[in-house]
């Protein structure tokens, strides 16, 4: 057994994402102050989204057009001015938000292209990817990037297939269990699971603690020394 | 020279897109009709669209926003919630419209795929774009789909390496001059133009009718002599 190919997610795991969705809720409850309590938003955005998720799939532009529809039913038609004007500005603003990647991203990343061929494998708007991608500064480290609408098993032996030596011979890392972790083990692939601090409720759950291919890291900085453990 | 494979654009060339982005523009047309002029409507509209183009790309989610910003715009930040309901269902509707091929291109695919290796070159929405495929049922003849946030030269010189043999020995197909024709003939490639009854203003170009490798073609149904006619 030899590992030749690293995945890597990319929002949450290699640069800030939940956070700038995070931000965005709490400006969108600072508008909504006068129409509902924080709790009441959040649920029911929560609903929204959950209900958009397969027309919209992931991404800034979806969750702009949920919040709208939310403050649409909160208001009983008739959100103000104030408030659509406010959503929009949000979702521009997260859409040109700086991309930094995340502590120790960039030299575990450079450490491991020496010897692994990289594939980014990530969920959400193309164009908007691509840009935070570019932003970041991190493109020329990966052979392959794979932007898809869903992550399952097939997923990631195809994107291994095409860009690596097959899902036997990769590894896969990220934040959400259910998107990254669990697909892969399934497609036959090792796993690290490395944790971001707040998780999207609908990527929530259980780590595969006893697979004899999964691990979970503290940092991305421990993931070279794991890779290269595996043989 | 021989041709191996064979690019189709999607929206337009193989079923209608266009067509149903302007019946949205009427249906937004009749919600604005107390506030604006169609004319100002659609000077308006085409603004802001340009504006958001580079922000975000193509596709029904960002059309959607576009118009929500430009009833804000005509409505001095005001817009009724009519309107906004208005747009939002108008929106949701163009994301499960039925996907229906135009007349004559099931029948011409199919013969293609005989012969050559087929692959679609596509913009828009990575989810939606997917999702009209499966429901146009033409997915199983492809070998390859690849959705794009912009089509250059880079675009089909990458996707007839991946799927085929090279841009040399491929010929593109569709209905925009800038975004399926003049790329793919500087990528190498042979190129039909088969034009569309409706062209978004954006997707405007002058046809290269001296270049070598260029045909215009009526109908998809003269593609499969043309390409055997290419050796």
């Amino acid at each position: 057994m030899r590992i030749t190919t690293v995945g890597l997610d990319a929002d949450d795991t290699l640069w800030h994402n939940e956070t700038i969705f995070r931000l965005t809720q709490d400006r969108f409850r600072n508008l909504m102050t006068d129409v509902a309590p924080a709790q009441v938003l959040d649920e029911r955005l929560a609903a929204v989204e959950q209900r958009n998720l397969a027309l919209y799939g992931y991404g800034v532009k979806g969750f702009t057009l949920s919040l709208i529809e939310t403050a649409m039913e909160l208001t009983g038609g008739e959100p103000s001015g104030r408030v659509i004007a406010g959503i929009l500005e949000a979702g521009r603003e997260m859409l040109v938000h700086p991309v930094e990647p995340l502590p120790g991203v960039e030299h575990a990343l450079v450490e491991l292209s020496r010897d692994y061929k990289l594939v980014l494998v990530t969920k959400g708007d193309l164009l908007h990817q691509e840009q935070k991608l570019a932003a970041s500064g991190l493109g020329e480290l990966f052979v392959g990037v794979e932007i898809v609408s869903e992550k399952d098993a097939a997923t990631y032996a195809g994107a291994f297939a095409r860009h690596g030596t097959g899902p036997a011979e990769a590894a896969m890392v990220g934040n959400s269990l259910r998107s990254d972790i669990l697909p892969a083990l399934q497609a036959g692939s090792f796993a690290a699971y490395i944790p971001y601090h707040v998780t999207w409720a609908h990527e929530v759950a259980d780590p595969p603690t006893d697979h004899p291919r999964f691990t979970e890291l503290a940092a991305i900085g421990d993931l070279p020394e794991w890779v290269r453990g595996l043989g």
